[in-house]
C-alpha cells in the first residue's frame, strides 16, 4: 500500500428507471472525485430495485452491458478507481449479483460475484430468497491496485468470517462491501459485522448501502460506514442519499498489527 | 441439548490470598446453586492476581492441586457442573493457563489450556506478555454434558474466529469463556467479540470476567455478559462482584439457525 489515500462511499437512492439510476450514480461519482476521492464505491444493486422478480429484466452481459460501459468510461474520464456496487449480471442464462471493478484507465480489473446467496425467512419480519433466481459466484476476489490490495464481498458475504480471513491472508488491506441490509438485520447486525471483520483482520472495511426508501418492497437500512483496523467506525452515513469520505492510512494498519499482533498469533497449526 | 437450563456467571474479586479466593468462589458457587443454576462459571485466574510474576507461585498440578480438589468436591456436593475459570497449571516444569471442568459427580471431564497467549504492547496504554512464563495449549476443547455440548476458551482465545467456528462444527451450543479483558481492550472489543462469536456461530457465549480492582497491577474490565445466537446480550454484570443468571434455551438456537441459516450457507467448497 502507498502511504494513504481518500475514498468515497456513495449511498444512493434506487428507483425503477435504470438509466436514471446510472445518471444519479454519475452525479455522485463526479462529486466524489471533486472531493479528492481516488476510489469510489457504489451500493449493491444500484441500477435495479432489490426485488428478485426484477433481476432478470435489469441484467447485463459483461461484453455489452450499458452500466458496465458507462462506469468504464467514467473511471477513465476521472482517472479514479470505481467499485461498481453490484448489478444483475447475465451469463449463459445464469444471473449473478456482481460487482465490477474499474481501474483509472477504465479497464475491468476485477469482478466479484456474490458467493453467499441471501435466503432468509424470519417469521413475521422478512422473507427473501435470492437463490430462486441467482447463481452464486465461486471465487474469492482480491484485487491489486496502486492504492492498496482490496478484497470485494457483497452484502451477505460479510457474515462468513472465513471469507474475510481468506482475503486477509491473500494480502487485502481494505474490504469493499456493496450491500443492502434491511430493517430487521440492519439494526441487529450491520455495524457489528462491519466492526468485527475489521477488528479480527486488522484491515479497513468500507460498507456501502443503498439509501432507505420506506416505500420500496425491500427497505434498505442505509447507514453506510467504514471501520478501521481497531474495529472503530470513523465515518458513517445516515439513511438518505449521501457521500461519505474517508482516509485510508497504511500507518494505521501497521501500527495496530504491531501493537495487537492478532494475525501473528493465529494458531495455523491447529485450524 | 435438553430443552433448557439455567447457568450462573460469577464475577469475582481476586486478592493475593489464594485460600481466600477459593473460599470466596465457594460462597458464590453456593449462591448460584441456590438460585437454580445447574452450571456455574468462574473467571480467568480467579485464585491468583493476573500478574505473570505470580503464576509460578500460585500454580498447581492436576493430580494434587488444592483448587482442583476443592472444586471437585464442591461440584459433587451440589450436583452441578463447575467451569473452574482458570488457574496456573504446572506440568513438567511448564505452566499453562488452564480451565478445569467438573461434572455433577466431581469428575474432571475436561481441561482447556489457553491456546493463544496474550502478548500485547499498546504504546502508553498496556503491555503484557504471557508467553514469557506460560506455555500455550494445543487442543480445542468441546465437552459433552447432559445439559448441552460446551466449548471452552480462555480470554484472548475469543479473538480468533477460527477457534469458535471449529467448536461450532464440533457441535458446541454454548461457548464458556473465563476471561479478564483490561481497561484498553475491554471498552473497545469485549462486547463486540462476544456478540460476534455468538452471532456468527449461532450459539450462546457466556463470558465471565474478574471484578474490577482499580488498585491491581492489571485492572480487569468486568462486564461479564452472555450473548444469544442472534448476537444480543441478554444479561450482563457491572464492574463489581456479582452473580448473573441466564437461561440457555435449545428452542432459541433451533429457531435462529432455521430463520437465518448461516451455518447451512457456509461455502465449505471454497474455504
Amino acid at each position: 500500500m502507498q502511504k494513504g489515500f481518500k475514498l468515497a462511499m456513495c449511498q444512493l437512492q434506487v428507483n425503477i428507471d435504470k438509466r436514471k439510476n446510472i445518471e444519479n450514480a454519475f452525479r455522485h461519482i463526479d462529486l466524489a472525485a471533486q472531493g479528492g476521492a481516488e476510489l469510489v464505491i457504489l451500493p449493491e444493486m444500484f441500477t435495479c430495485p432489490y426485488n428478485i422478480k426484477l433481476f432478470d429484466e435489469y441484467s447485463e452481459n459483461e461484453t455489452d452491458g450499458e452500466t458496465i460501459a458507462a462506469l468504464s468510461k467514467k473511471a477513465k474520464e476521472l482517472g479514479i478507481y470505481i467499485f461498481g456496487g453490484s448489478i444483475p449480471e447475465k451469463e449463459n442464462d445464469k444471473t449473478y449479483n456482481s460487482c465490477f471493478v474499474f481501474s483509472r484507465k477504465g479497464e475491468v480489473i476485477g469482478k466479484h460475484r456474490k458467493m453467499h446467496l441471501f435466503d432468509i425467512n424470519i417469521k413475521d419480519r422478512i422473507e427473501f430468497k435470492e437463490s430462486d433466481v441467482l447463481t452464486a459466484g465461486n471465487e474469492v476476489t482480491v484485487i491489486q491496485t496502486d492504492l492498496c490490495k482490496i478484497g470485494v464481498a457483497i452484502c451477505y458475504d460479510i457474515r462468513f468470517p472465513e471469507l474475510s480471513r481468506k482475503m486477509t491472508l491473500m494480502g487485502a488491506e481494505l474490504l469493499v462491501l456493496p450491500a443492502a441490509f434491511n430493517m430487521t438485520t440492519g439494526p441487529a447486525h450491520w455495524e457489528l459485522s462491519i466492526r468485527t471483520r475489521a477488528l479480527d483482520n486488522q484491515f479497513f472495511v468500507a460498507a456501502v448501502s443503498t439509501a432507505r426508501d420506506e416505500n420500496a418492497s425491500y427497505v434498505a437500512y442505509g447507514n453506510s460506514m467504514i471501520a478501521d483496523p481497531w474495529g472503530s467506525i470513523f465515518a458513517r452515513a445516515g439513511v438518505s442519499e449521501e457521500i461519505i469520505f474517508a482516509e485510508i492510512s497504511k500507518e494505521k494498519i501497521d501500527r495496530i498489527r504491531n501493537e495487537l499482533p492478532l494475525l501473528k498469533h493465529r494458531r495455523e497449526d491447529l485450524y
